[in-house]
Protein backbone atom coordinates (compact mmCIF):
# COMPACT_ATOMS: atom_id res chain seq x y z
CA UNK A 1 0.00 0.00 0.00
CA UNK A 2 1.47 3.63 -1.01
CA UNK A 3 0.35 6.85 1.14
CA UNK A 4 1.21 10.38 1.05
CA UNK A 5 0.10 12.94 3.02
CA UNK A 6 0.03 17.01 1.82
CA UNK A 7 -0.97 20.24 3.67
CA UNK A 8 -2.00 22.68 1.39
CA UNK A 9 -1.91 26.22 2.78
CA UNK A 10 -4.47 28.97 2.15
CA UNK A 11 -4.68 32.63 2.92
CA UNK A 12 -7.87 33.95 1.99
CA UNK A 13 -8.09 38.05 2.37
CA UNK A 14 -12.09 38.44 2.87
CA UNK A 15 -14.56 36.74 5.64
CA UNK A 16 -16.27 34.04 3.49
CA UNK A 17 -14.42 33.06 0.02
CA UNK A 18 -14.08 29.83 -2.12
CA UNK A 19 -10.95 28.61 -3.39
CA UNK A 20 -10.84 25.88 -6.57
CA UNK A 21 -7.83 23.41 -5.46
CA UNK A 22 -8.18 21.03 -7.82
CA UNK A 23 -5.22 21.70 -9.13
CA UNK A 24 -3.05 21.50 -5.98
CA UNK A 25 -4.77 17.74 -5.30
CA UNK A 26 -4.21 16.51 -8.46
CA UNK A 27 -0.42 17.28 -8.03
CA UNK A 28 -0.64 14.82 -4.93
CA UNK A 29 -2.10 12.61 -6.51
CA UNK A 30 0.28 12.23 -9.52
CA UNK A 31 3.38 12.65 -6.84
CA UNK A 32 1.58 9.51 -4.78
CA UNK A 33 2.27 7.38 -7.82
CA UNK A 34 -1.64 5.83 -6.68
CA UNK A 35 -3.44 3.83 -9.37
CA UNK A 36 -6.20 3.05 -7.88
CA UNK A 37 -7.16 4.30 -4.43
CA UNK A 38 -8.82 6.65 -2.46
CA UNK A 39 -8.05 10.91 -1.59
CA UNK A 40 -9.27 11.82 1.53
CA UNK A 41 -9.25 15.98 1.37
CA UNK A 42 -10.48 17.91 4.47
CA UNK A 43 -10.00 21.43 6.14
CA UNK A 44 -8.04 21.14 9.01
CA UNK A 45 -9.65 23.76 10.92
CA UNK A 46 -13.56 24.10 11.93
CA UNK A 47 -14.89 27.04 10.60
CA UNK A 48 -14.13 25.82 6.94
CA UNK A 49 -15.01 23.51 4.57
CA UNK A 50 -13.81 21.32 1.51
CA UNK A 51 -16.80 20.54 -1.01
CA UNK A 52 -16.92 19.46 -4.12
CA UNK A 53 -19.13 21.62 -6.46
CA UNK A 54 -19.43 23.61 -10.23
CA UNK A 55 -16.89 26.46 -10.32
CA UNK A 56 -19.25 28.71 -11.65
CA UNK A 57 -19.08 32.55 -9.58
CA UNK A 58 -22.78 32.78 -9.83
CA UNK A 59 -23.28 30.34 -7.77
CA UNK A 60 -20.88 31.23 -5.49
CA UNK A 61 -22.48 33.88 -4.93
CA UNK A 62 -25.78 32.27 -4.32
CA UNK A 63 -24.04 29.96 -1.65
CA UNK A 64 -22.44 32.99 0.10
CA UNK A 65 -26.07 34.61 0.46
CA UNK A 66 -27.76 31.13 1.28
CA UNK A 67 -25.58 30.46 4.24
CA UNK A 68 -25.64 33.94 5.27
CA UNK A 69 -29.31 33.82 6.00
CA UNK A 70 -29.22 30.17 7.15
CA UNK A 71 -26.45 31.27 9.79
CA UNK A 72 -25.80 35.21 9.78
CA UNK A 73 -22.44 36.46 10.82
CA UNK A 74 -23.20 38.22 14.33
CA UNK A 75 -20.39 38.63 16.48
CA UNK A 76 -22.73 40.07 19.44
CA UNK A 77 -23.05 37.23 22.47
CA UNK A 78 -27.47 37.37 22.04
CA UNK A 79 -27.87 35.35 18.85
CA UNK A 80 -24.98 33.12 19.53
CA UNK A 81 -23.54 31.91 23.12
CA UNK A 82 -20.33 30.75 21.56
CA UNK A 83 -19.31 34.11 21.03
CA UNK A 84 -19.38 34.93 24.95
CA UNK A 85 -16.26 33.12 24.85
CA UNK A 86 -14.79 36.21 23.06
CA UNK A 87 -14.80 34.76 18.94
CA UNK A 88 -16.80 36.40 16.77
CA UNK A 89 -17.24 33.61 14.44
CA UNK A 90 -19.64 31.45 15.54
CA UNK A 91 -21.83 31.83 12.45
CA UNK A 92 -19.03 30.39 10.87
CA UNK A 93 -19.45 26.75 12.94
CA UNK A 94 -22.46 26.45 11.57
CA UNK A 95 -22.18 27.81 7.77
CA UNK A 96 -18.98 24.82 8.11
CA UNK A 97 -21.71 22.74 9.22
CA UNK A 98 -23.86 22.58 5.95
CA UNK A 99 -20.85 22.94 3.29
CA UNK A 100 -19.78 19.92 5.08
CA UNK A 101 -15.31 19.31 6.19
CA UNK A 102 -14.48 16.65 3.85
CA UNK A 103 -14.74 15.22 0.49
CA UNK A 104 -13.17 11.43 -0.73
CA UNK A 105 -12.81 11.31 -4.05
CA UNK A 106 -11.94 7.86 -5.65
CA UNK A 107 -8.74 7.39 -7.54
CA UNK A 108 -8.80 5.25 -11.14
CA UNK A 109 -5.81 4.83 -13.32
CA UNK A 110 -3.84 7.19 -11.58
CA UNK A 111 -6.39 9.86 -11.89
CA UNK A 112 -9.14 11.70 -9.64
CA UNK A 113 -12.29 9.94 -11.19
CA UNK A 114 -14.54 12.77 -11.12
CA UNK A 115 -17.91 13.52 -13.16
CA UNK A 116 -18.36 16.10 -15.69
CA UNK A 117 -18.32 19.33 -13.41
CA UNK A 118 -16.81 18.22 -10.36
CA UNK A 119 -14.03 20.31 -8.97
CA UNK A 120 -12.88 20.74 -5.17
CA UNK A 121 -13.00 23.76 -3.48
CA UNK A 122 -11.51 24.96 0.04
CA UNK A 123 -14.80 27.07 1.80
CA UNK A 124 -13.51 30.36 4.14
CA UNK A 125 -16.07 31.50 6.70
CA UNK A 126 -13.79 32.77 9.33
CA UNK A 127 -10.78 34.55 6.76
CA UNK A 128 -7.72 36.78 7.16
CA UNK A 129 -5.78 34.04 8.45
CA UNK A 130 -3.33 31.04 7.45
CA UNK A 131 -5.62 27.97 7.09
CA UNK A 132 -4.68 24.33 6.21
CA UNK A 133 -6.11 21.70 4.13
CA UNK A 134 -5.21 18.30 4.27
CA UNK A 135 -4.76 15.80 1.27
CA UNK A 136 -4.28 12.40 2.28
CA UNK A 137 -3.69 9.50 -0.58
CA UNK A 138 -4.07 5.54 -0.02
CA UNK A 139 -3.94 3.14 -2.60
CA UNK A 140 -1.38 1.06 -4.95
CA UNK B 1 -4.68 -4.64 -1.71
CA UNK B 2 -7.99 -5.39 -4.34
CA UNK B 3 -9.80 -2.51 -5.65
CA UNK B 4 -13.00 -2.35 -7.89
CA UNK B 5 -14.86 0.75 -9.86
CA UNK B 6 -18.16 0.35 -10.92
CA UNK B 7 -20.75 2.95 -12.38
CA UNK B 8 -24.36 2.94 -11.51
CA UNK B 9 -26.46 4.88 -14.22
CA UNK B 10 -29.48 6.32 -13.51
CA UNK B 11 -32.68 7.86 -14.97
CA UNK B 12 -34.82 9.74 -13.16
CA UNK B 13 -37.75 11.13 -14.82
CA UNK B 14 -38.91 13.43 -12.02
CA UNK B 15 -36.98 16.78 -10.99
CA UNK B 16 -36.46 15.60 -7.58
CA UNK B 17 -36.84 11.67 -6.06
CA UNK B 18 -34.83 8.88 -4.47
CA UNK B 19 -33.58 5.58 -5.68
CA UNK B 20 -32.62 2.91 -3.54
CA UNK B 21 -29.45 1.52 -4.62
CA UNK B 22 -28.07 -0.20 -2.01
CA UNK B 23 -28.63 -3.73 -3.83
CA UNK B 24 -26.40 -2.64 -6.41
CA UNK B 25 -23.97 -1.24 -4.09
CA UNK B 26 -24.12 -4.89 -1.71
CA UNK B 27 -23.43 -6.53 -5.74
CA UNK B 28 -20.42 -4.76 -6.35
CA UNK B 29 -19.27 -5.31 -2.81
CA UNK B 30 -19.79 -9.02 -3.58
CA UNK B 31 -17.58 -8.23 -7.16
CA UNK B 32 -14.62 -6.93 -5.80
CA UNK B 33 -14.10 -9.74 -2.75
CA UNK B 34 -13.20 -7.23 -0.75
CA UNK B 35 -13.34 -8.92 3.32
CA UNK B 36 -11.90 -5.80 5.10
CA UNK B 37 -12.15 -2.32 3.85
CA UNK B 38 -13.73 0.89 2.74
CA UNK B 39 -16.70 1.45 -0.12
CA UNK B 40 -17.04 5.09 -1.36
CA UNK B 41 -20.43 5.94 -3.14
CA UNK B 42 -20.49 9.63 -4.58
CA UNK B 43 -22.90 11.72 -6.92
CA UNK B 44 -20.35 11.79 -10.13
CA UNK B 45 -23.03 15.37 -10.67
CA UNK B 46 -23.12 18.32 -8.47
CA UNK B 47 -26.76 18.76 -8.47
CA UNK B 48 -27.57 15.07 -7.24
CA UNK B 49 -26.39 13.80 -3.38
CA UNK B 50 -25.75 10.04 -2.35
CA UNK B 51 -26.50 9.74 1.33
CA UNK B 52 -28.00 7.06 3.97
CA UNK B 53 -31.34 6.77 5.94
CA UNK B 54 -34.41 5.53 6.10
CA UNK B 55 -36.60 3.92 3.18
CA UNK B 56 -39.93 5.02 3.98
CA UNK B 57 -41.94 6.90 1.90
CA UNK B 58 -43.26 9.49 4.40
CA UNK B 59 -39.75 10.56 5.39
CA UNK B 60 -38.78 11.22 1.60
CA UNK B 61 -42.02 13.10 1.14
CA UNK B 62 -40.63 14.99 4.51
CA UNK B 63 -37.63 15.67 2.84
CA UNK B 64 -38.54 16.63 -0.49
CA UNK B 65 -41.27 19.49 1.34
CA UNK B 66 -37.70 20.42 3.71
CA UNK B 67 -35.71 20.44 0.79
CA UNK B 68 -37.98 22.87 -0.98
CA UNK B 69 -38.33 25.36 1.59
CA UNK B 70 -34.40 25.74 2.40
CA UNK B 71 -33.49 25.91 -1.13
CA UNK B 72 -36.62 26.68 -3.27
CA UNK B 73 -37.14 26.18 -7.43
CA UNK B 74 -36.82 29.44 -8.79
CA UNK B 75 -35.94 29.16 -12.66
CA UNK B 76 -35.44 33.29 -12.70
CA UNK B 77 -32.38 35.07 -12.59
CA UNK B 78 -33.49 37.26 -9.46
CA UNK B 79 -33.44 34.85 -6.31
CA UNK B 80 -30.41 32.64 -8.26
CA UNK B 81 -27.15 34.52 -9.83
CA UNK B 82 -26.26 30.89 -11.12
CA UNK B 83 -29.88 31.00 -13.29
CA UNK B 84 -28.11 34.06 -15.10
CA UNK B 85 -25.87 31.04 -16.96
CA UNK B 86 -29.26 29.73 -19.03
CA UNK B 87 -29.58 26.87 -16.27
CA UNK B 88 -32.69 26.78 -14.04
CA UNK B 89 -30.81 24.75 -11.54
CA UNK B 90 -29.48 26.57 -9.11
CA UNK B 91 -32.09 25.18 -6.30
CA UNK B 92 -30.52 21.97 -7.02
CA UNK B 93 -26.92 22.38 -6.32
CA UNK B 94 -28.14 23.90 -2.47
CA UNK B 95 -30.14 21.10 -2.11
CA UNK B 96 -27.40 18.44 -2.94
CA UNK B 97 -24.77 20.61 -0.20
CA UNK B 98 -27.79 19.81 2.61
CA UNK B 99 -27.90 16.06 1.64
CA UNK B 100 -24.18 15.81 1.22
CA UNK B 101 -22.00 13.76 -1.72
CA UNK B 102 -21.29 10.74 -0.91
CA UNK B 103 -21.42 8.14 1.73
CA UNK B 104 -17.97 5.75 2.80
CA UNK B 105 -19.48 2.56 4.32
CA UNK B 106 -16.97 0.04 5.91
CA UNK B 107 -16.79 -3.47 4.82
CA UNK B 108 -16.72 -6.09 7.37
CA UNK B 109 -16.60 -9.98 6.65
CA UNK B 110 -17.49 -9.71 2.93
CA UNK B 111 -20.42 -7.08 3.64
CA UNK B 112 -21.63 -3.19 3.95
CA UNK B 113 -21.13 -3.08 7.84
CA UNK B 114 -24.18 -1.12 8.21
CA UNK B 115 -26.85 -0.44 11.76
CA UNK B 116 -29.82 -1.64 11.67
CA UNK B 117 -31.79 0.31 9.00
CA UNK B 118 -29.16 1.84 7.22
CA UNK B 119 -29.99 2.11 3.30
CA UNK B 120 -28.09 4.02 0.45
CA UNK B 121 -30.11 6.57 -1.61
CA UNK B 122 -29.50 8.38 -4.84
CA UNK B 123 -31.51 11.84 -4.40
CA UNK B 124 -32.08 13.56 -7.68
CA UNK B 125 -32.52 17.22 -7.82
CA UNK B 126 -32.43 18.17 -11.45
CA UNK B 127 -33.47 15.02 -13.30
CA UNK B 128 -34.69 14.13 -16.40
CA UNK B 129 -31.16 13.23 -18.07
CA UNK B 130 -28.96 10.34 -17.60
CA UNK B 131 -26.84 10.63 -14.09
CA UNK B 132 -24.09 8.32 -13.19
CA UNK B 133 -23.00 7.24 -9.57
CA UNK B 134 -19.26 6.19 -8.83
CA UNK B 135 -18.75 3.38 -6.50
CA UNK B 136 -14.97 2.29 -5.77
CA UNK B 137 -13.84 -0.29 -2.99
CA UNK B 138 -10.55 -0.73 -1.52
CA UNK B 139 -9.04 -3.31 1.18
CA UNK B 140 -8.26 -7.04 1.38
CA UNK C 1 -3.26 -4.07 4.40
CA UNK C 2 -3.82 -3.72 7.96
CA UNK C 3 -7.89 -3.03 9.27
CA UNK C 4 -9.42 -2.76 12.19
CA UNK C 5 -13.38 -2.83 13.11
CA UNK C 6 -14.81 -1.32 16.84
CA UNK C 7 -18.18 -0.48 17.58
CA UNK C 8 -18.90 2.40 19.99
CA UNK C 9 -21.88 2.06 22.85
CA UNK C 10 -23.53 5.30 23.45
CA UNK C 11 -26.61 5.71 25.88
CA UNK C 12 -27.96 9.26 26.31
CA UNK C 13 -30.56 10.18 28.35
CA UNK C 14 -31.40 13.27 26.33
CA UNK C 15 -33.44 13.63 23.19
CA UNK C 16 -30.58 15.52 21.83
CA UNK C 17 -26.91 15.67 23.10
CA UNK C 18 -23.07 15.91 21.93
CA UNK C 19 -20.99 13.57 23.14
CA UNK C 20 -17.05 13.86 22.41
CA UNK C 21 -15.64 10.40 21.37
CA UNK C 22 -12.27 11.35 20.48
CA UNK C 23 -10.54 9.28 23.09
CA UNK C 24 -12.33 5.96 21.89
CA UNK C 25 -11.40 6.78 18.17
CA UNK C 26 -7.74 7.13 19.71
CA UNK C 27 -7.71 3.73 21.35
CA UNK C 28 -9.16 1.77 18.33
CA UNK C 29 -6.21 3.83 16.30
CA UNK C 30 -3.40 2.60 18.69
CA UNK C 31 -5.18 -0.64 18.56
CA UNK C 32 -4.69 -0.88 14.72
CA UNK C 33 -1.04 -0.25 15.18
CA UNK C 34 -1.93 1.30 11.52
CA UNK C 35 0.60 3.97 10.85
CA UNK C 36 -0.47 5.13 7.50
CA UNK C 37 -4.21 5.03 6.74
CA UNK C 38 -7.85 6.12 6.94
CA UNK C 39 -10.23 5.66 10.06
CA UNK C 40 -13.80 6.24 9.32
CA UNK C 41 -16.16 6.71 11.94
CA UNK C 42 -20.26 6.97 11.09
CA UNK C 43 -23.50 6.87 13.17
CA UNK C 44 -24.76 3.30 13.10
CA UNK C 45 -28.78 4.63 13.32
CA UNK C 46 -30.37 7.00 11.16
CA UNK C 47 -31.52 9.72 13.36
CA UNK C 48 -27.61 10.53 14.62
CA UNK C 49 -24.32 12.31 13.46
CA UNK C 50 -20.75 11.96 13.42
CA UNK C 51 -19.46 15.27 13.27
CA UNK C 52 -15.87 17.37 13.89
CA UNK C 53 -15.83 20.50 15.61
CA UNK C 54 -14.98 22.69 18.19
CA UNK C 55 -15.63 20.95 21.98
CA UNK C 56 -17.20 24.25 23.49
CA UNK C 57 -20.68 23.97 25.47
CA UNK C 58 -21.82 27.71 23.93
CA UNK C 59 -21.07 26.47 20.55
CA UNK C 60 -23.14 23.29 21.32
CA UNK C 61 -26.33 25.20 22.51
CA UNK C 62 -26.16 27.18 19.43
CA UNK C 63 -25.68 23.75 17.23
CA UNK C 64 -29.19 22.77 19.15
CA UNK C 65 -31.28 25.87 18.80
CA UNK C 66 -30.44 26.31 14.81
CA UNK C 67 -30.81 22.71 14.28
CA UNK C 68 -34.01 22.80 16.39
CA UNK C 69 -35.20 26.20 14.23
CA UNK C 70 -34.29 24.45 10.70
CA UNK C 71 -36.49 20.64 11.75
CA UNK C 72 -38.53 21.45 14.95
CA UNK C 73 -39.56 18.33 16.86
CA UNK C 74 -42.97 17.68 16.45
CA UNK C 75 -44.27 14.55 17.06
CA UNK C 76 -47.67 15.16 15.25
CA UNK C 77 -48.71 13.63 12.08
CA UNK C 78 -49.57 17.10 10.23
CA UNK C 79 -45.57 18.58 9.91
CA UNK C 80 -44.08 15.25 9.13
CA UNK C 81 -45.81 12.45 6.85
CA UNK C 82 -42.89 9.92 8.36
CA UNK C 83 -44.39 10.44 12.30
CA UNK C 84 -47.90 9.08 9.95
CA UNK C 85 -45.88 5.84 10.95
CA UNK C 86 -46.14 5.84 14.46
CA UNK C 87 -42.76 7.19 14.64
CA UNK C 88 -41.85 10.77 16.56
CA UNK C 89 -38.57 11.23 15.29
CA UNK C 90 -39.16 12.51 11.61
CA UNK C 91 -37.20 15.97 13.17
CA UNK C 92 -33.97 13.85 13.83
CA UNK C 93 -33.91 12.63 10.56
CA UNK C 94 -34.06 15.67 9.33
CA UNK C 95 -31.18 17.08 11.93
CA UNK C 96 -28.78 14.24 11.00
CA UNK C 97 -28.67 15.22 7.48
CA UNK C 98 -27.59 18.68 8.53
CA UNK C 99 -24.69 17.63 10.70
CA UNK C 100 -23.78 14.38 8.38
CA UNK C 101 -23.67 10.73 9.02
CA UNK C 102 -19.87 10.25 9.07
CA UNK C 103 -15.96 11.44 9.19
CA UNK C 104 -12.98 10.16 7.71
CA UNK C 105 -9.86 11.19 9.28
CA UNK C 106 -6.46 10.96 8.21
CA UNK C 107 -3.92 8.42 10.02
CA UNK C 108 -0.31 9.53 10.43
CA UNK C 109 2.07 8.41 11.88
CA UNK C 110 -0.12 6.87 13.80
CA UNK C 111 -2.15 9.38 15.27
CA UNK C 112 -5.13 11.20 13.87
CA UNK C 113 -4.14 14.05 12.27
CA UNK C 114 -5.94 16.50 13.15
CA UNK C 115 -6.29 20.32 12.81
CA UNK C 116 -5.60 22.63 15.75
CA UNK C 117 -9.40 22.11 17.44
CA UNK C 118 -10.53 19.05 16.23
CA UNK C 119 -12.59 16.51 18.08
CA UNK C 120 -14.93 14.07 16.60
CA UNK C 121 -18.39 13.81 18.72
CA UNK C 122 -21.79 11.70 18.27
CA UNK C 123 -24.66 14.05 17.90
CA UNK C 124 -27.66 12.58 19.38
CA UNK C 125 -30.99 13.27 17.88
CA UNK C 126 -33.78 10.95 19.35
CA UNK C 127 -32.11 9.78 22.55
CA UNK C 128 -33.11 7.21 25.55
CA UNK C 129 -32.24 4.25 24.02
CA UNK C 130 -28.75 2.20 23.25
CA UNK C 131 -27.21 3.66 19.77
CA UNK C 132 -23.92 2.70 18.22
CA UNK C 133 -21.07 3.77 16.18
CA UNK C 134 -18.84 1.99 13.75
CA UNK C 135 -14.94 3.28 13.76
CA UNK C 136 -13.32 1.43 10.46
CA UNK C 137 -9.18 1.77 9.89
CA UNK C 138 -7.51 0.31 7.37
CA UNK C 139 -4.12 0.89 6.20
CA UNK C 140 -0.31 0.16 7.19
Amino acid sequence: MKSLTRRLTLNITERMEFVNITPDVQDAVRDSAVEEGLCLVNAMHITASVFINDDEPGLHRDYKKWLEELAPFDPSPQRYHHNRTGEDNADAHHKRQIMGREVVVAITGGQLDFGPWEQIFYGEFDGRRTKRVLVKIIGE
